[in-house]
């Protein structure tokens, strides 16, 4: 099997891929990744006199944010219209879970989206709990979904 | 010990931490991450038909350019002066590994900027690899040092 | 009546409203505002040796970039293709007049573009002005109508 | 006596300040505003199902990103660092009100960042709110207070 | 022959042309231009130790990324999709040769982002050669073809 | 004479240069460019129907503008604090000529930042007249001059 990768010419040479002549279609993606922290900064988020409710909102800001921004972080990834984000943040027992669904209606997939969402989130997270956890890290951003019709 | 996050008021509302009265230092942050690929996914980045260099000259940039513009995307982080952006990658058995480094003379930190310079490395990886792989995922995002004097 | 706000989910989490399956059609919005200011900065603006002209051009290309930027300064904004925007800018006895019109062929209509114009406008004007008058306010901004066909 | 405005040239060509030659000082500026809704609107962010906390996140979120960004949006500012924004926003009997306080160390004023941050907080609280109040606007957006020492 | 600038109404001020009832049509547009250079730095590009190929493909990002965001920097530009950008960068015997080919569908040409790309990847590799060369010059920047069909 | 690209490391990968070490001093660039246009352009600019106040306007400022964002669009460049951004444009016999000038008290030279200015600028007046001439060149973009102390 023959493989190249779309996004570099035939002299290696980075290049947008040409979707001009692809169809508009629904498209969704759905990413996740996780925040890797402490127990005591769990249970500050979770149960503490510190609400999580802010904490939370502003990451799913900054992920809806990033995600309608991501033709500009990403150096090759087409400017899309973007229909929907929907960011899901929960606490699981060592870590605070983060899921981004993305939808438009376009010419390319919304994989990249999905996935700049979810490192958004991520990293403001660990932004706005720094302070009480040096050992955070960001794991298992990855592609759960990706389906067009 | 009691703790509370920085980044929320006592009725936990986000807030910018107020750095008017800290004093200008000179401030470094490393930060490093992965992105996990298939063997052939690194097989082609190393010496195959594609050249890696682009891959990763083009992943080296969209790290200084996203450190440069740490401040939009995490909501809380305030604007800074970037002396400069080092970004290392290299290839492991089993993961691109990034490296990235950021300096500054300032009044806070710059280990988001370092954080977010990694993670824009590795979506751009992802992106310019994900039409060969579709099992990327982006792991170990985390701080090594940082440090004032 | 129930209602309730389409901005938040169920849990009152902050979301985007999808509008994947809205129809696209085209859409205009007028917003309008004001900049309420001394009679003699307004003497200035009007007849004065400091030509209006500038000033006044300089609010027109201030509210253009910033209805076009729309999504980026209001979070829950979706990106949306701008067709036009025009700008009217007068003097009344007691304040600069805004006027702004916004056209799209969407799926979601263009108020938010049309009052984000008046608003950025206004901030120009207030800024260019600010040397010679302190006691500028911003009023009225509100929106003026809404169509689609 | 004689009055010019200081954005504009003798020839009434608009251009930025000359700042250089200005000493760095602590700066603070206070601007406030108001969106005024129906009762029904206020009754809903008060104490309705539908829980304020989040309409406040975001508003808080997008002014400070605003206030960060000021020199994007006004085109004759001087890019500054931003050393903190807060904001306060309360429900009173027939509007929102919200305070905007900015401090920096630089060689000009915060005025306009603060005033941006209302605008801001204005436009999204409008946003997240119109699909149930048509008639709302936003007033009496205004500088407080500048200081420098 | 009657002219008229269609960027200004009939009083002089600047607007946006209404694209609105434009139908949406395939477009291409392809501008050049070049970076005038000394011998000893083309020397340097082509065959010199430091390889050319970090600075055309910073270069070439730059390009992508400029072209995408025409519209935040030429006042007057609409926002459109980008669904292909080409840059090729070619060493000449005096001067390093820019090509950039941009490709969209939508209801207004986009020669201004194929020129945007130019303009963008001369002053990079301007950057990257100005420690060694102080006498380089952008030079002949122009549109040379446009097409819709 | 050993010359080497500072902008590229020993391996020839893109860097961004330390200036964490150097001074902070005033600095200033000028550069310069012109818009090459027909005589009936310049006409029209200069005494038809159309005021050339506004075109000139509107390039003045997207000049400042791009000038203060010259760090996203010329990738390894260093946010820098922009003090003033100086515009003149002037109708010579068959062209637009532009000049721009640009201070700051920083770690490093201005001469980008002049030379982005000098860009939007003509690009701007091409869009603007590109309706009415399709024959317009940008040319000679170049440093005039660069100082400290």
């Amino acid at each position: 099997m023959k493989r190249r990768l779309s996004h570099l010419t035939a002299k290696g040479e980075a290049q947008m891929v040409n979707v001009a002549r692809k169809p508009d279609q629904a498209r969704r993606a759905i990413a996740e990744g996780a925040v890797r922290c402490g127990a005591a900064t769990l249970k500050l988020l979770r149960d503490g006199k510190v609400p999580k409710g802010d904490v939370f909102a502003v990451a799913r800001i900054a992920a809806i944010q990033a995600a309608k921004r991501t033709s500009e972080l990403i150096p090759l990834c087409h400017p899309l219209p973007i229909h929907v984000v929907e960011v899901d943040l929960k606490i699981a027992h060592d870590a605070v879970q983060i899921r981004a669904t993305v939808e438009t209606i376009g010419k390319t997939g919304v994989e990249m989206e999905a996935l700049t969402a979810v490192a958004a989130a991520a990293l403001t997270i660990y932004d706005m709990c720094k302070a009480v956890d040096k050992q955070m890290t960001i794991e298992s951003v990855r592609l759960l979904e990706k389906s067009k019709k």
